[in-house]
């Protein structure tokens, strides 16, 4: 897996915002990663049968194939369509297919009607073939595109074009969201990657200390780089005193809780989350199941035992918050979560940073809790101070709903459409996951889903209220 | 398609019970008729795309692989696993994948639990290549068992297999029904088979004659050849005399039906039919629908005019009794339906029984209803006497729910299951459709589906008392 | 309760249909008959307050106030309204409310739309002393309309009102399921009756013997003396030579159906019926549960100990036909069970038809299995030959589908909705249930329910075929 | 209506917490507030006869007697079945009927099991006068408690009753929210209240002016006084430079987004409004229905025309942000909106909270839009400088997400599923409505629904960001 994350040095320029449209080089490095990161995605399909591309196991799910060729949907609709971007004189392509402006539209409206959602584990066609045939054509037109699209509207086109890139590494991890929940569906548990790219720790840490971060204005959100329009406006929020949690929680954790009769006790949850837990009979997070006395997981890698020292997974935002009143804590807020993010170092962190090189979260560094002998202290405590694995592993499930920032408005034309009004009944997520691609993992990324919600990659770590 | 009917006399033989387990060649006959049957599933699968083969559109569909494993499980389970059919010494082989009795058993709750129905379109594997391998080995067995079966067994044997033969033509033609639902569900409508085999007549044919028929005891089913269970034991039933019409409703008549306010008028109607008309919105027959003013129709040869002079298909019980009605006529029992066919000379026209050489119904002969002047008697009412199309177009709804004959018992064992416990909710039908194997065409043959059921190859002929 | 059932002969002359619009005190005896049925229903929902009286508890059940306004909105429709009936210069009434034709109006879609049946628990209004005084008011036109009428459209009024007060018979017995239905739904488990009129015997009466009944073809149905239109035509069946069982299936034998394992079997079951167990979590009858590890049974007069030696009750069809299997016999059809009542004596049998003394089956007679020496045998067998409770205990669902008997035709205009519409999906009871009133208790009368209705007074007799 | 909301000035006292337990009335201060607010409760219900006391028209609706019954439990459970209450030797009594505390807990799991919440509506009993008795009951012995509890936790019960007062307000308002539901679904449509108290005016007022708030850290909620644990802690929020309209919207601007298409623009909602105003049919606000081309209103003086100058009421947050957007506004978030209320003199505005006085929202005084003459200024913007009907009209739909408060702690014990436990996929409303008991007016009170709930009084009031 790990050649999948790794993209040029030009490439990661462009997905950062770091390019102007003045470069002499702007329309080649563009397309340099544009061809990159499409061509990704067509990588992270190649493990799967035609067959396999087809399923959606759940109304959330988009089948494998479906991504693909949604995602250059977004490239045809928001591009090749657009009048603006072809010089005078020439106009923009007939649709290569006009039933896939119906079809691949996910939920656009001001773009049109679309195929409903739930349904679209029942089209069989257009076949895995045809899709690649669709996204060949279309990449091939951007490209043209980008290269001879007259200079005063090139700011544009090259700044859609980097959101759609960013935009297709979002479905790049819900390909990967979506596939392990239909492989999960199966009794034959089928495997994504090859088990062998994945080696399991199953002793537990022990042992979490607490970082402790003073109140105030602090500054959130931003302006500059590229970003989602819900990053920002950069602005200020006031925080109290509070104390965030060194690690997240671990699987080993969340057996403590389960074995303390976690799920059993209303009084831990939240209504809603206690009528969900009922209605939907949780007793572990999705893609644990038990066989033999024994904890097993199910992850892209096949069936595995339990690694007790790795982040737990998949759990909703009512569990999390469940086991953070079992722990006598609560979750972060988002604001106290980039602000300690930001200035514990953990945002600078290269080696955080990875991203798709591994397709589930890595297990945390032992330590041990309490030093026997003083000359043990320094190894005891050789994990460096500050704050683990923040980013790159699970997304962490905040306590904050997600609402636009004050002074917030989503772009004018469909392309607004892309946040701003998804903000009711959310809960934001932050850090970033395994399956992440590297460019949607930093301080400011605010990544949502409602808190019933289990099947993407998401965790959490704990915070309190400072002594007052 | 012409093809894929045609089966060695041999195998006719076989498939109607013709062949005595005595004969010296009787294994040899079963293993020609094994290998032709099996082979025409695999045929009927080729057209498609292995991402067709994974869709259930709606729970009572199954994907094609999915019929393709089952009808194979049937022979693992029914014979491979059945220690009498092995040699002294011999015994049965492992399951070919332990997982496969979950996954592909039907209802059989004698066999062991099933993976839920509804859910059969979750599955990506086993993909399309591995389920042929599966067939390919469990025929290879199946065809060494025939040969290596002891003596005494052989007689059960060879009627089991033929059991399982008749299984798998039926999964042909539910199949055939299936896909084209599935691929009815996608705006892109694909078409099954090729266009070119297809001609449409959209003249419609007028007129209708009735054929009496005295009433008193008959005879109704049957105890010998090839039948299943619930087609006897033969017995008698006591008719009223009764008229039947010469032909099927066509889709022509079911359009003035439409005009007439068909659909809109409760007092036509079933309580029953009406609230399932009122929650589906039905208007029209399934697969109907109106472009630019004009009624079309999917095919299995994709979306075609409608064609008037054909009989009207996908009609459920409920509108075909609400059509009878309309008509001051109602639906025959299936003691006169079977009563005509047997006393018509319809059972023995060899012309009728052709299936699966057309996947839509074959268009009536035109009859002109009022000859003008005597010398047009002849050429209209050139027709031949009798009823038309009793066989082998579409299946006709009777006003019989399906139960069992008197002294009617099941098989015992597993294999009981196959008929007697859906004798309830069901309504008969009679005669057969385009796209149903030969060997399920006969005068006795009961097919059953819920009175709101539309996706089978369903259609009707009037009947009415005689006047008393 | 014994009062209720108490009517004159003169009511008694009506019901049966016996009277004659001719004879110069016909209209003396409607009126009369009229207000005695008319009576009965207030009398029945006497027990109950009026919170009582509005609840709905299932789709299945009406409120107590709405049987009341809608045998009045009956009579209201299809009397008051009718011009016919109207002396030259009268005219009908204004409708007493125009809302109540579309309140009270249960499913006659010829006479206009109907409030929601599954809402009718949502209406507190009108109120009972409301329904109460449009009851008293519409009671007081009728019996005008009966003295006013023209003498040429006496015979279809009288025989109007006849059918009316049929129905209003019918809601009462409604009235009592549905209450019952009611009252177990609240964990108070009020009684409707005076626990002092039960007594309770708790012993299991054994044995059971089969009388023999030749076949061929016999007389089925009526079209004499007052009879619904499903009763006829009459015509002949043919049969096979069949025996039924002396006795109703007790609550006893029930017991250990259950504890052999009956509701654990899936092989027991027909298909649906499995289903339909699993989904609804059925492992015993309606109304049965248990306490300190013994059975109880809710009952219209309280909790009460389970009478072992009493029919079961409250089974569905789905369950008889289980039980059936389990003792390797079947249910009767219900030409053989009519066939039975007509020449067993059980149709004469006066102490059979009581009807409305009791709210709940009547224990059956001891008998002893096997008598030990001859001076036994008299006592032992000292119940009367035949067939015993075919009448008046409970309604004993039957394998027969309800459909139409040949040349059946129901009448014209809305009152024909009155049973035929109905004739899809549901099964036959015969012979009348302890709380059914007296003129619904007969060999020719067809109740009819879907096989998975419970709530309803339904037990089951065995039937076998006889040895061929 | 208005002497329901008169209480006397030591009861008004007790609500607002003003009273200390070592007053020496303090006892008898308390038991005048309990007789008061439990009378008001029980003279609520008076105009609903026993059959409107029954019905639950949707899950969220619960029957006018298990309000009644349910602030009963309250008492019993929290105080009489509290030990520390209890003088040396006495000890709780029994529970007044044990089935209570189930059929009577709402959703207290610390407790106990609860009857299923969508099933009250199938409770017929306890009758409407044994509910009343049980209340004389426990009302009796609360009156006896507060004068015999031992001195030490006077405090305590004092502070519980107070809670329990408010508790019963809260179902006051439930009460009349309920019983409007319950009337609308019958096409009767009763009248609650004498529609003689109700006056209408039809005309609508134009214009709308805008306040400035200068943004900043500002003082939030509040810990004196009586006030629910949500209101708490105090603490400080951030906020920017905004506007706020001087005026709720009215039914006559909400007339204007209907006509401007605002139901059929999906680019005006939010993703969850969209699909529920589209699965639910939404066109105008609950209770609106048209005849003749007029608008009409529900209210709980039975059907009105549509009063134009009114605050637009009964509709959800969904439309509300649908509204505001197409107004190109935004809703307030509640802290703007206790901002405002704290600083612009509405809280003290004595006429302002009235409640209970009107049994809807009271029309806006009329202001010109546009002064003509400048002689005209001073009448046309004769309405005093400030907020119109911040309080006692409707309840406002803010931007704000219920959660809790920095450092908020529900309280230990079942007592503490009072508030926090709703903390998940709700808004904040504030403001109070025509409805609202007059004690739960405030500028700190947070009333919170769902975004797609309608039943309660919810209108709204724009706000948008000053100009930077």
């Amino acid at each position: 897996m790990e050649q999948l994350a790794s993209v040029s040095e030009t490439t990661r320029r462009v997905l950062t915002g770091a390019l102007s449209s003045d470069d002499v080089s702007a329309r080649d490095a563009v397309s340099e990663a544009f061809t990159q990161i499409r061509d990704i995605t067509e990588r992270l399909a190649e493990p799967l049968e035609p067959e396999d591309q087809v399923i959606q196991s759940m109304p959330d799910v988009s089948p494998t194939r479906w991504h693909r060729a949604h995602t250059t949907w977004f490239f045809e609709t928001f591009l090749l369509s657009d009048e603006r971007f072809w010089a005078a004189g020439a106009s923009p392509p007939q649709p290569i297919d006009p039933t896939y402006d119906y079809l691949f539209n996910s939920y656009y409206q001001q773009v049109g009607p679309q195929f409903p959602r739930n349904k679209r584990g029942l089209l069989s066609r257009p076949t895995c073939s045809e899709v690649a045939r669709y996204r060949q054509l279309v990449d091939r037109r951007i490209i043209d595109l980008v290269q001879t699209c007259p200079r005063d509207t090139l700011a544009d086109l090259l700044s859609t074009v980097t959101l759609g890139l960013h935009h297709e590494q979002q479905h790049q991890e819900l390909l990967l969201m979506d596939i392990k929940h239909v492989f999960f569906e199966n009794p034959l548990m089928p495997a994504y990657g090859d088990p062998a790219d994945d080696a399991i720790a199953v002793e537990r840490p022990v042992g979490q200390r607490w970082s402790s971060f003073e109140g105030g204005e602090v500054p959130i959100g931003t302006d500059v780089g590229f970003h989602f329009d819900n990053e920002g406006p950069a602005h200020n929020a006031l925080l109290i005193d509070f104390e965030l949690c060194d690690r997240p929680v671990t699987a080993g954790d969340w057996q403590e809780f389960i074995e303390d009769g976690g799920y059993e006790r209303p009084e831990l949850w939240l209504s809603d989350g206690w009528a969900t837990r009922t209605q939907q009979g949780w007793g572990h997070p999705l893609y644990w199941f038990r066989r033999d006395e024994h904890w097993y997981e199910f992850t892209l890698y096949g069936p595995r035992p339990l690694d007790l020292a790795a982040p737990v997974v998949h759990i909703s935002g009512f569990e999390a918050d469940a086991y953070a009143r079992w722990s006598s804590a609560r979750l972060p807020t988002e604001f106290e979560w980039e602000h300690a993010c930001r200035t514990s170092g953990s945002a600078d962190d290269a080696s955080a940073n990875l991203g798709l090189t591994h397709l589930r979260p890595r297990p945390l560094p032992r330590i041990r809790s309490r030093p026997e002998r003083d000359s043990d202290t320094e190894s005891a405590w050789a994990r460096r101070p500050g704050l683990e694995q923040m980013l790159g592993d699970v997304w962490e499930w905040t306590a904050s709903p997600y609402v636009g920032y004050p002074r917030y408005r989503p772009a004018a034309g469909a392309i607004g459409e892309y946040n701003g009004k998804f903000m009711s009944g959310q809960m934001v997520l932050r850090g970033g996951a395994a399956i992440t691609p590297p460019g949607h993992i930093r301080a400011t990324y605010r990544n949502f889903f409602p808190p019933h919600s289990r099947w993407q990659f998401g965790g959490l770590r704990l915070a309190r209220d400072a002594a007052s």
